[in-house]
């Protein structure tokens, strides 16, 4: 980055929003950094770790900031960017950190004029663990920000200033388009949520569990270990896309089901095989 | 064990036969060790090993064995039990390592009049890794052995051995009814991978994959790289079971998907807060 921000914002200082205000410190990006969040707990183990300058219950405390990450739950971030755009010149840079993009890009589109200055992001850097005592400054090196591309509604300086956070904070940045974005990501982590949490459910209503699961199990279902309330949000901000692929999932069971009731040794070999296939082809290996 | 066998046989020397092999050489459980197998290749690498002392395709070679391990894919041990029946007196103790039981120890209860010495098992060891030229001598290390539990029609002496015998290759045994054995596999084991397998093929329907898929994926999916005929076998060998559990694994995933098409919040947290409690639960955590 050219030169650092005088005033950077984080609204919502969880395991994300806290790793960005340590990488923005480390890097001496920002002369200032402002935490927001709502538990005055986490403020304060953000401000201790040295994530944020100072902190916040009341979101006035970012006006003026030019620079704003908006890292809360999913659900919550168009609730804040219109917080923000009450409180923030033309001249702010804003992003969030948010698993989901159509819903969220779409009410930036509708609440600024174009060009705008929000430019949605979702970091794919993730754990099980959660809050800002598990914060690290690396936190986001060698993971892939996905982030959606410049288009005519967009300011380009604001673009390039939010793809340059990522790659400071040592991510890799690829471009996707919010609605492609929120239908790949349906597949590729929302729906293993659903199934391994329904895996998880289906295992709890058999007795004498004890000694009977290996590490297929752990695995598949490992997951399903993540907080309830943000994959709520997660899944409901992608309703419609995550409905599609459960749908198209249900295809798939149901063809393996089949080739069982029918005995179709081809066909259940087939099933395997091609999920097999699938698998090293999507991973690339 | 009291005393080693004089002549051991392994049937099918993969992964899971081979290690038996270099388990029974190297805690000196069997004077002899002979693998039989179909393919030259693998024999040969079994015998290179040291995991068996000679090596045949020809199941002949196992006459007189008083130790026979079928290490043959699920569906096809009773095959093999019959052969074994026909070359192995009446004091040979026999076992398997298949990965369902029902239909398999049903098979020896007919097979031989009681109390038989066949003794079904399931060592719950395992690996993405295949052939003999992965087996370890401490494979079964540390990994729970499902074993059926003693009835009145098996004989106790049979049944101590080959309690002894997983317990000298280090694993813990545990007693299961065969039928209630199939039944909890089919959810904790076979209905993940039929999962695993329908997540992949369902992403690869998707265009534009690269770099969209995280830790998540990878994890849920990654006992979709087993083999195909290997879980053919097993899957139709516990098919009621495995139906059973898919179908009520279809029931949670409506529920899922019920949820989110009324938009209610509490309902798709609550089945994410029951999927967590649930793996915690079932893994002791």
């Amino acid at each position: 980055m050219s030169s650092p921000y005088k005033h950077a914002a984080i609204i919502g200082v969880g395991l994300l929003g806290a790793s960005v205000g340590l990488g923005l410190k480390k890097h001496g990006l920002a002369k200032r950094v402002t935490g927001i969040g709502r538990r005055q707990e986490s403020l304060d183990i953000a401000r201790k770790r040295g994530a944020v300058d100072d902190a916040d219950v009341d979101i006035g405390a970012i006006e003026g900031a030019d620079l704003v990450v908006i890292a809360t739950p999913a659900a919550r971030v168009t609730h804040d960017m219109d917080q923000v755009h009450g409180l923030c010149g033309d001249k702010a840079v804003i992003t969030d950190v948010a698993s989901t993009k159509a819903a969220i890009c779409a009410h930036a589109a509708a609440r600024w004029p174009p060009p705008r200055r929000f430019v949605g992001s979702h970091p794919m850097a993730g754990s099980e663990k959660h809050g800002p005592e598990h914060a690290r400054e690396d936190f986001y090196r060698g993971s892939v920000c996905l982030m959606e591309p410049l288009t005519d509604q967009i300011d380009p300086e604001a673009h390039a200033a939010v793809c340059a956070l990522w790659e400071a904070l040592g991510a890799e940045v690829a471009y996707i388009a919010p609605r492609h974005h929120d239908q790949i990501l349906a597949r590729t982590s929302h729906l293993p949520h659903v199934v391994a949490s329904a895996l998880a459910i289906n295992v709890l209503h058999s007795p004498g569990i004890e000694k009977l699961v290996g590490n297929g199990f752990r695995d598949t279902t490992r997951i399903a270990d993540s907080r309830p309330e943000i994959w709520r949000d997660i899944c409901l901000t992608n309703r419609d896309a995550l409905i599609e692929a459960i749908e198209d999932f249900r295809g798939v069971l149901d063809a393996f089901e089949e080739s069982l009731k029918s005995h179709n040794e081809t066909s259940v070999e087939g099933l395997f095989d091609e999920g097999r296939r699938a698998r090293r082809e999507v991973l690339g290996e």
